[in-house]
């Protein structure tokens, strides 16, 4: 099955998942060799400063270089593993490496996304592996999956909740009512959110990967520029409440649908109904629900973040590296997928949710329903809160509307005075 | 990545999940192409009876043949599709074709559980591929993620919903209040419980797969013969709707876990408190939760039966002999695994679910609880329903005892002669 020689790593990065991926590597030791027949082992580590104080221990045997050259140039180095984040630094390195016919692993679902078809091509050239299991929702073996156990499927809709930084801040809103700000900082606190935590909280984590998602689930190219992200920094815990009250979780979800060989995309916070699985996802837990036209639904669960969690990640694609695997990187015979045929995102349909705030006088929720009927939008179930002059919310939730129609409706309502602050709406998975 | 020749498949079995493939196969045959670079086609399908009336089309250019030898003399033939079901003919049938350097998939939990190993054997002498993602939780990628994806974990537990008529079953007796007979008729009317249930409702099926599992998860056999088994033909309506009051679901459990070494295992109905992802499995969906030593916990849930769902994991492994995979077969170097060291069941801890009817009478609750303290059972809740002078049930839950003291307890109420009926008991996961 596979060699009796040691597998070498070269491991560009030390923070979080380094260091889990070597504290794994330590402790499953024997574990792996059973699996695989392989010992596998990090050499060399490059960080940007050797000298800076680590509080995890260097792996036993390896040096630390800040000269990619060392990794580069190593024979005995097999594999490149990838965890340094950033764009242009990781795709220089990833391509040497890929040239160097190094097979090569990584987290990186940023330049996966933007720049990945340079770096897929390049290593179909080499014919080595790309490996990149631990970009998509940390241990969760979404990419695997896709790539292969339901490769056979074709992929009617995927829908998931990517980002552990934005569930947990909507998931301390709903559960302890508190406002974004404080979600924020708890989070931050407690290590699940950045100092800078825009990518998290603004959707565009969530896009890297629902990009990825796309390619492996559809085999088609959705540029990451032209997908519709809206973030979750403006959510009002009043909204999260009142979706309570329907029976629904705000979630920060990424969706795609194929309709009709369009694909319907983008990252979305959204109401999910509470009977479904994915609004029980809480906390720092990140999945996916798949629908594939054999397979029907799967829906997938687990830690999306993490040293040890994603470390699993990386290390079951360097396993299959040490299994000698027949590369297979992007899961078709293209390795630059054809462009998606985008449907437009003002044509889109779904159920929505609105709040309006407006005056509480007699004949707001007619005329308020009269501008919806206006652009065809039919009204499922509405509630008015509370008695207060100065103003008070009108919830509603509609049948399926297109989004044009929706967005007409609204500049109507603006338009004919009736409301005391932006409203705020939702789609509903 | 793959040749350009076409893959040419013998299938031995034509019902649901064959039928289910050859659809898959037809209405997917330019998308398989696009991933694997190969056509996929049936070229013979062996039956017992050609002459027998078929419901279902043959796959346009496929042949129907009672003779095994077309099948395993065709050197067209790369891959074996085993989907008669039974032991002793597919496992003659196997053997043979691995033994003529065809690749298998087979879906038979069944003999890959009682005879695997010899199967396994002869896959490694002959270095070819032994697939079984279909055998284990329909649709479910369970197969591969244990042997690939998560491979680099210990795995602490696992624990799954295998059978997806049991969960049928005890889905309608909750939801709707059924007695089991009912219950099991209905869903013998649609197609989700043959006419000889057995192997579904008294827990065969699941411990055929949970030992499939084991192997994949820890590399050690656990014996199909000795694994404790227990199936719901004698669940009581009555248990159901306590076990809700307390905020339980009764489920049909197969479960595994790793206690310093010593694997504790077995199928039961068991108690799921309605929070955990696994308590809202319905119908007949399996799920599977597992927890790893670096990733986590990981849950999949899916439809763990049905000519698609199942058809689909076939096809999975099929793409992976289409793309030339090296054999992994048991996702361990050694083929045949070691024995598993055994957790006596008398020794496995867990808390419980009591259900035991007593006489109305003052003392009866002090007497229970000493009974129960005399074995060192500690009781966490109890309640005792209704004034009857002809017996009224008192439902306990105990903190984690042993199953050789809950025995013990029981026996020792026997002799007291305090119980009226045989005393129920079912474990709380």
């Amino acid at each position: 099955m596979a060699s009796d020689k040691r597998l070498v790593l070269g491991v560009a990065g030390f923070g979080t998942v380094g260091t889990g991926l070597a504290s794994i590597l330590e402790e499953n030791r024997d574990w792996i060799i059973e699996r695989t027949g392989r010992e596998i082992v990090i050499k060399t580590i490059l960080v940007r400063d050797v000298s800076k104080k680590r509080t995890a221990d260097l792996p036993a045997g390896a040096t630390l270089t800040a000269d990619p050259q060392e990794l580069l140039n190593d024979p005995d180095i097999d594999v490149l593993v990838e965890l340094m984040g950033g764009i242009e630094a990781p795709k220089e390195l990833i391509l040497k490496a890929l040239n160097a016919k190094m097979h090569v692993v990584t987290a990186n679902k940023a330049l996966l996304a933007e720049e990945g078809f340079e770096l897929f091509r390049a290593a179909q050239e080499n014919n080595v592996g790309l490996y990149y299991e631990a970009s998509v929702c940390g241990g969760i073996p979404i990419v695997q999956t896709l790539r292969e156990s339901l490769a056979g499927n074709k992929v009617n809709s995927l829908v998931g909740i990517l980002n552990g930084t934005a569930n947990y801040i909507l998931s301390e809103m709903t559960t302890n009512g508190l406002d974004f700000a404080t979600a924020l900082s708890q989070a931050q606190e407690l290590g699940f959110a950045e100092a800078d935590p825009t990518l998290d909280i603004e959707g565009f984590d969530a896009a890297h990967k629902l990009c990825l998602l796309i390619r492996l689930a559809f085999g088609k190219d959705y540029p990451f520029a032209k997908l519709p992200v809206q973030g979750i920094s403006k959510v009002d815990p009043m909204d999260i409440e009142f979706a309570r009250e329907f029976g629904y979780r705000l979630k920060l979800l990424g969706e795609v649908r194929n309709v009709d060989g369009k694909l319907e995309a983008g990252v979305f916070p959204m109401l999910v109904h509470h009977t479904y699985l994915i609004a029980r996802v809480g906390g720092a837990y990140n999945a996916v629900r798949m629908e594939g036209n054999a397979v029907g639904p799967v829906f997938l669960h687990g830690l999306g973040a993490g040293a040890k969690p994603t470390g699993s990640a990386v290390l079951g694609d360097i396993m299959a590296v040490a299994r000698d695997c027949a590369p297979n990187n992007t899961g078709f015979v293209a390795q630059v997928p054809d462009a998606a045929e985008i449907m437009p995102p003002q044509d889109s349909e779904s159920c929505y949710y609105f709040r309006v705030m407006v005056p509480d006088q007699p004949g707001v929720l007619r005329d308020l329903a009269g501008a919806m009927a206006k652009q065809g939008i039919s009204i499922a179930q509405a509630t008015q809160k509370g008695q207060d002059p100065i103003g008070v919310p009108i919830v509603f939730m509609t049948h399926e509307a297109k989004a044009s129609d929706v967005q007409a409706a609204l500049d109507d309502l603006q338009k004919a005075g009736l409301l005391l602050a932006e409203p705020v709406h939702y789609r509903i998975l």
